[in-house]
């Protein structure tokens, strides 16, 4: 059996004429003799209203009662995706994400998946039935409903793609694939066709927005091909797959700005073994992703440590370090929310030595400061101001144009 | 361990302000040394709302994805609950009807609790724990949602009561408590302090509004006291109990009216033995309701068979007879959804001869025509044309006013 997974984001389900248009395009795949399961997100801004709901009720709601509220957005949407279906005269199914058998851990919010018993959706697989399955949510074995926070959608598909063996995961959207930089400011951007699942990654974690970086993580753990292309219409849009197979390796396929984070200076830190394991091993505990970090050795034995975070963190960072002990960070801890991170990836660029050169002359012949730098094989990301973000990307696009295209 | 199962509908929950209040009122109970499970409705015109999405989707929803749909209300109204009584900090915790045990039959859209595992609500109560439980959903035994239909909270309330051995059953609702007739209707209408559960099932079921019928009939069967109350106030409300304990039996304890009725007359039908059988059979088996029967026999041999049923059936039920054998009906099926039902209802009524009588003289009076008439040991119903249902309500709220007082 031929199975496709496809994903439908918030935008492409936002009213009942979308959701009639999303069911036809599900039919349709259906009749090519394909099994299709379905992966949606919740309507529109649903979710962001059932948040503004719980905090006009309190400032901090339970984790455990934001994820009963939030998964009824999804619940909503595969309900009447399922009836949409119906009425096409087509027979499809509903499942929660706990009747999807979607197993997670117990961390309400920012749930990971464990397990995905699929007993149920190949059942109805094998009855001919299409499988609308509700994104962003799952089940702890206490029978806690979870939510798998930003981006939970697309994991879920892809998780779903996975434990089915699906052929191909379509992460179906706003935006008609992956663009070399974002298309609303930059116009001389350009679609991909192809990217590898590092050079996505990079791109995903650097705020392309596109696709969540957890969910191409596990596209690529599992070698999920995953086909990231508009609702709106049919055109093919970008395919994310192994590096090997792709047919040609840009130097640079993509340049991003990030502008949610902040930077968090934790000053005066002892110069002795261990503390940046308990400062980050803190930041851990409270599931906080720290992204850059940096150490400076400012004089004998003094050390100031920075690093950089999701803007929504900050505060939960802040507190959190409070909490250690007062000699770990005796000159404070500073935060900087007025800065973005531009990135350029490329999995070329492993094999071309001087492009993080290249990247740093055109910043500075923009007379953009840079804060902070970080590399990886395939990425260079510079830590700048953020009201200079977009002349940052502008810029960029501009002196690896040739390579972009 | 006193446990107390309390009810709160659609309008107590509608906006944060009452949440919040809903949850000082609950935390008020707990601190009286009582463990409490509170069942919780729809926020206001949620379910409407769900309603006229899935119908703008389709015209005949199917009914498991329908049931996916409006199990969604209760869900944002348990979290909500939830939160807002965390916030008084004190410690509650939501659960879906799947999560609370309760069982259903398959069912959708009308399912019936079938049994209920307490162990988790127990588990918790045990802890010390506030419960908050989504009313008018259940789970069949292939794990999907179902609901109850109408009045399908105050059932759960009631279930859950029987299965806990609650001490009592409260209803909080929109209205002081059960009264001798509409009191937006007839000003000299009063609130009962007590009433049976016989005379409250009849009252429910013509309309009353304030418990539905199926939630008395559960607290009868396993002898749950309830007691209807207003939530927006601290005042005694209506206690429903056994006849033995009521302090004393009224001859007429309310008057009701119901105008949400049709009259369906199947005419032509062959006087032999089993066709009522069978087409009361068919009725059943398409769930509909069937109040009031009256078979008239015409000329020789044929038979006019009325009978009245909810207005929002009507349609379904002619589907169904037209179904039957073409000889069953040989003169056609004709509605008549201009009707109502005015009702007098009371315990002492067995013991009184000549209530009906009195009844039908004060329509008389009042140029009332009486359609059908039913009786039972404490009820007498009339029906008539809807546009006089008022002057009938209020006609017999003054002939009966002695008896009410």
């Amino acid at each position: 059996m031929r199975i496709i997974v496809q994903k439908y984001g918030g935008s492409s389900v936002a009213t009942v004429k979308r959701i009639q248009r999303v069911a036809k395009r599900i039919v349709e795949l259906k009749d090519q003799n394909t099994a299709v399961v379905v992966v949606v997100s919740a309507m529109g801004k649903t979710t962001d209203k059932l948040v503004a709901k719980a905090h006009s009720i309190t400032e901090q709601p339970k984790v455990r009662e934001y994820d009963m509220l939030l998964a009824t957005g999804e619940q909503v949407s595969i309900a009447l995706v399922t009836m949409a279906i119906d009425a096409l005269g087509c027979e499809a199914v509903s499942l929660t994400g706990a009747q999807a058998g979607i197993i997670t851990d117990n961390v309400h919010g920012k749930a990971t998946i464990s397990e995905i018993h699929t007993e149920r959706i190949m059942k109805l697989l094998n009855e001919g039935k299409i499988v609308i399955v509700a994104g962003f949510q799952g089940v702890n074995l206490e029978d806690d409903i979870t939510t798998l926070g930003r981006g939970g959608s697309d994991t879920t598909a892809v998780a779903l793609a996975a434990a089915l063996k699906a052929e191909l995961c379509e992460i179906l959207t706003d935006v008609d694939g992956v663009y070399s930089a974002d298309p609303n400011k930059i116009d001389s951007a350009r679609k991909l066709d192809e990217i590898s699942y590092d050079e996505m990654l990079e791109l995903a974690s650097l705020g392309a927005k596109v696709l969540h970086p957890r969910s191409v993580e596990l596209a690529k753990e599992y070698g999920v091909d995953l086909h990231v292309r508009s609702s709106f219409n049919m055109r093919e849009g970008t395919i994310v797959k192994e590096e090997e197979t792709l047919e040609k390796k840009r130097i640079v396929s993509g340049i991003a700005s990030d502008p949610k984070i902040a930077k968090v200076s934790v000053l005066g830190v002892p110069d002795r073994p261990g503390i940046a394991a308990t400062i980050f091993g803190a930041l851990a505990e409270a599931h906080i992703n720290v992204d850059i970090i940096v150490q400076n050795v400012n004089r004998e034995g003094i050390n100031d440590i920075s690093f950089t975070i999701s803007r929504d963190d900050a505060d939960h960072a802040v507190a959190t370090l409070k909490k250690l002990p007062q000699d770990m960070c005796a000159g404070g801890v500073v935060v900087d929310d007025k800065i973005a991170k531009v990135s350029i990836v490329g999995a070329g660029m492993i094999s071309r030595p001087g492009v993080a050169a290249g990247m740093f002359r055109a910043l500075a012949d923009e007379g953009i400061n840079i804060d902070m730098i970080s590399t990886s094989e395939i990425r260079v990301s510079c830590i700048i101001a953020r009201n200079r973000a977009d002349d940052a990307v502008s810029a960029l696009h501009r002196a690896f144009e040739s390579d972009l295209a």
